[in-house]
Formats: structure tokens, C-alpha cells, sequence
């Protein structure tokens, strides 16, 4: 069985080591092949390790880190004063070598500023791109990039994130010649942003994607396409407009006060009709859905939504063991290498 | 009684006539001081008149029009082909000063391209911006616009639009000192694009803007700001995110075929569900809510969705109405000359 160490940022997050050391110990035990490296306050980590298995603490390393980025930093202060962070070390244990993927429910724009500083990206990759797994209603899935690591992309950014995004849907989510859609405002081809334009004249040269043309927003959930492509600031807007209008349908859900026997009958409605939104588009809520994969860089790195729960960091580490046993990066160098002319 | 005069595109929409004339017939039995001037195939309308009221009629006059620009159409191609259509024809009569507002249900793009050829923008206005009005949690409503007349937008564009927003939010919502936000991927005033940015710079300096930062895309129906600014590319994609995700959730409303005791409750139950989404957020779902408004321009511009049916058809013609009363165009010019220093 093949070794495979994971760094994990145990002080990121909403709850720090209360979540990340249990969900930590959670996943060795699920994985025997798995050894972490818990980067952080020793005295808090080993707090919560007094009672584990001296046989499962095998496995388990704490990297004294001094300081933590906290959440609402900003992210270039944050990133200038980040010597000894946990965050910071995290990911220059992968760097170094000692790690193959870190995880982190930190600070979101700093873990994308220091992951690019820290570990360097593919060669012919500019920028790495945030990437998430939505659910749609045929049961399939989507991958969608970028969801805010690059703010503005020029047409050579947006095809090589279609490259990875392909890489991912292929490899990740299991789909055969994945289907690659660019997002934009309308399906005729003068539509939209110059960029666009150019990513879509790229895109129709390189054989080995199957590129199907532009998707609107409405598309999003429909299944339409296994990859959805667009810059990280509309990747932001489309994800947060989702999850706002979730958020409100789920609030209508909630119980308010229903008494008597009518009452006793809405609050069931409720919550049936919450279990069925639940099962097929659990994912979807800001709350379950875990673990965006920030790829395009030499090694993997998964942030971990902040108010992660136990079991939503578990899945956040499963993601990156995922990552890692699939080589997603060595396959995106490779693919990018066969397919795309660097942009200039 | 004032009377108001609209120009109404016969021709446009999925239904064409067979919508936009009842839904006229309807508003001219609803308003006294209303004249509507409906453009099209005479036969076509007048074939739909033959029932009428002779009192009806003598405020309807028909203008011949010999084409129509489908809804399909390229609008760059339906633009320069758009001489004596019924969508073209109906702006004329605004530029003309027979009509002072104009409701089309008919190609979107090609509309908005017609609008600012034929009726010019306004002083201090570089390029007008279409604009809706949604329902958010907390019972009242979010002014937001671009949503596609303008795909890239500088700062001062921008700053343009909070300022035409702001008269909206004040004179159609009826909301005293409108707060506007600009749309951004965060909250720090360094998040974004350079656009944003530099509209931050503008609004903050307006001292008759209620101007109160950036919001993220996740507070569109949170109530949290009265005017939302972005530029089209964003506000098309955050609005048909939103359709698609409210078509998911409603899709899963639908009865599925259950049958005995057990599916009489379920259907039962989804109805319920149906019309308590329907009762909050209703005018979100994308076949209820209708008449995105074109504004910026000498005269006023509605977009009816083209699916509209004629209850929603009236309602866009009863917006344009609003709109003229209560002197939109003349108070957006007002406003800007007050404000804005003109943008190079």
C-alpha cells in the first residue's frame, strides 16, 4: 500500500483544531494507507490527541507553526507578515517535499496568494484556478473553474483552465471525454467578452477537448456540461448568487412557531420538502458542500469552507487523498504539454 | 386626466398578437387616460379586434409594420435589417413624440441595440442600462442593474448607473435616501476589478448618493442595499444563475406522477410548497416576473419577457406607464446633471 502524507492546517477555520484534530484522527483511522502532518499551537493539537490510540498517533506528526492568518485578514497584509504561520508551513511542507497536498479552512484569498508564492505553478499554466464540483439534476456533475483565484483572465488563462477542468472531470468525477462549455451571455459566438472570444477560438484547435460552444448562467444546474469555464470574478458571483438564493428557499423552510395540529403538519412539510432538497442538492448548500481544489500548481491544495464541521473537513481531506492517488497535477502537466502553445 | 400614449410592438414575443393585443384591450379597459399605438401586421391585430368595444378603439390606433425581428435573430443582422419592423417602427414613434414610452416583448439584444440608435441617450449618460426590480426577504425590493445592455463598463459608467438606480429605487419603489452598493467579490475596498474601484472612488464623493460599499453576490435578496450596480456581463450572468436555480428547485415541485394515499399527500404537499415560494418569491420565478425597464435614454424603453403571457404582458405595459408618470427620463436627467461630472 502506498504511503501518502498530507499537510493539514489545523489552526484554519471557524473552529481550529476543535474541528481539524478530530476529523484529522477521523480520517486515519478510515485510511491506513494516510499520514498527516498537523501544522499548528503544539499545546492545542496535543490537547486534543490525550486519549488517541498510540498506534494511530503512528501516523499523525505536529509541525509547530507560531501564528495563525486569521480569517478576516486581509489578504496581502496577511500573505507579507505569513513567516510562520500554519498556513504558510502547510504548504511549504509540500513544497519541500515532506507533503504531497495541503488542506485549509483558512483565510480564502490568502491561501490562494500564499499557495502560488509558496508552491509554483505547471509549466504552462499562468495562474492556478479555483475549482468546485456542483451537482446538476441529470445525477451527474460539473466541474466549474475559476471560482476567484484570477480576478481578470485573458482567452489564454480561460482555455488552460479549460484544459485542467477537462483534466478534473475526467479524472475526478469519471466522465468519459468530458464535455467543455465556456460561460457567457448568450450561445452565438460574437457573445460576450473579448477574452471569451479568443478562449473559444483556442479551444475549437485543440482536438483532445471536446469543447461544446458557450453555456448561459441558467445552464448552470442542467447538466449540460461536464465543465463550465469562466474568470474568477464571475466564477465568484455565479457560486455566491447560488448559494444566496439557496439560503433564502431554505429559510423559507425553517420552522416558525407552527402550534396545534395544522402547525404539527407544516413543520412536517418542512421537513420533508428540506430532506428532498437535501438529497439532490445537498451539495449545494454553502453549509455541506466542502472543499474547493485550488489546481494548476505543483502539488494540490484543498481549502476547506470555514465553518466546516468535522465531517465536512474529513471530506475536504478525502478530496485531497483523492487529488493526490489520481496525480491530478502530473496528468494537467501532461495534458497541458500535448495541448496547449504557451500564451505569450 | 393627463393622457399617456405607449407605443406597443404587436409583433414581438413567442405569442405575438395573439398576447399583446388582449393584454392592450385589457389595459385600455383598466386605465381611461391611456392611448396605445399597437405597430404590426394590420390584419394580423385587427383580426383580434372584431369583438371590441367601438369606445375601446378610439383609443387604439394600429401603425402598419411590414416585418418582424424574430426572436432568434443575430441582433447586429436584425439591427441593420430592422427598417420598417414593428419593433423599430414602435421606437420611432417615441423619437417622433407621437408615443412616450414603448413595451416589446421581442428580441432582447436587437432591442437594446434599436433603443440607443433611435432614441439617443440622455446628457451625462454614455450608455443606457436595463434594470430590474426584485423582491428580496424582507418584503421590499433591490433595484439592480446592468443586466446585459452593456457588457464592459468602465468607472464612470458605473458610477452612472448607481445614480440612474437611485432614482428608480427613490421613484418606482418609493424608498426615501436608496441605499447603493456596487457589486464586487468582497467587502474590502481593494477587492475587484479596476472598474468597481474607481466607481467606489466616484460614488463616495456624490454627497446625494446614499452610497454603502460592496456587497457579494450572495446578498441579492437579502434586503441588505436598495440599489445593486454591475456591469451587463456580471448582472446577466447573476440574474440567470438565479432563474436556473429557482427552475431547479421548482422543477423538484413538480408532481411526479404518485398515485394512492401516500402520493395524494405528496402532491399535496408540493402544491403547498409551490404557492408559498410562489407568494414570497414569485415575481423571481422567470415566467412571472416581467418588464425589465431600459433606461438612460430620451423616452422610455420595456423589455416584457418573451414568454410573456397576457397578464404578464400587461403588467410591462403598466410599467411603462409608471415610468412615464412619474417622469423617469427627465428625473434621471435631472439627477445627473445635479451630480455627476460628465465622464471622458
Amino acid at each position: 500500500m502506498r504511503r501518502l502524507t498530507l499537510a493539514l492546517d489545523a489552526m484554519g477555520g471557524d473552529f481550529g483544531p476543535a474541528v481539524t484534530v478530530p476529523a484529522a484522527l477521523q480520517a486515519l483511522v478510515s485510511y491506513p494507507q494516510l499520514e498527516l502532518l498537523l501544522v499548528g499551537n503544539p499545546a492545542a493539537i496535543h490537547s486534543l490527541l490525550v486519549k488517541t490510540d498510540s498506534v494511530l498517533l503512528e501516523r499523525l506528526t505536529v509541525i509547530p507553526a507560531e501564528s495563525v492568518i486569521t480569517s478576516d485578514a486581509k489578504p496581502s497584509q496577511a500573505i507579507r507578515a505569513s513567516r510562520g504561520t500554519s498556513m504558510r508551513v502547510a504548504l511549504e511542507l509540500i513544497r519541500d517535499g515532506r507533503a504531497q497536498a495541503c488542506v485549509s479552512a483558512g483565510n480564502t484569498g490568502a491561501l490562494m496568494g500564499l499557495a502560488k508564492l509558496v508552491l509554483k505553478p505547471l509549466d504552462g499554466i499562468e495562474r492556478p484556478a479555483l475549482m468546485v464540483v456542483l451537482p446538476h439534476k441529470k445525477q451527474g456533475k460539473t466541474v466549474v473553474l475559476d471560482l476567484g483565484a484570477n480576478v481578470a483572465c485573458d482567452g489564454a488563462m480561460l482555455a488552460q483552465f479549460a484544459v485542467m477542468g477537462s483534466v478534473m472531470a475526467e479524472h475526478i468525477v469519471g466522465v468519459t471525454n468530458p464535455r467543455v462549455a465556456l460561460l457567457n451571455i448568450g450561445e452565438e459566438e460574437t457573445k460576450g467578452l473579448d477574452p471569451i472570444q479568443h478562449a473559444a477560438v483556442l479551444l475549437r484547435d485543440v482536438q483532445s477537448i471536446n469543447y461544446i460552444g458557450y453555456l448561459e448562467a441558467n445552464e448552470l444546474l442542467t447538466g449540460k456540461t461536464d465543465v463550465l469555464v469562466c474568470d474568477g470574478f464571475v466564477g465568484n458571483v455565479t457560486l455566491k448568487t447560488m448559494e444566496g438564493v439557496i439560503r433564502v428557499f431554505l429559510s423559507l423552510l425553517k420552522s416558525s412557531g407552527e402550534s396545534g395540529r395544522q402547525g404539527w403538519l407544516m413543520q412536517w412539510v418542512k421537513r420533508w420538502m428540506k430532506r428532498r432538497l437535501m438529497r439532490q442538492f445537498g451539495q449545494l448548500n454553502p453549509d455541506q458542500y466542502n472543499g474547493a481544489c485550488l489546481i494548476g500548481l505543483r502539488g494540490t491544495v484543498i481549502k476547506s469552507h470555514g465553518a466546516a464541521n468535522q465531517r465536512a473537513f474529513t471530506a475536504a481531506i478525502e478530496q485531497a487523498m483523492q487529488a493526490v492517488e489520481r496525480q491530478i497535477p502530473e496528468r494537467i502537466a501532461a495534458r497541458l504539454d500535448a495541448v496547449l502553445p504557451k500564451s505569450d
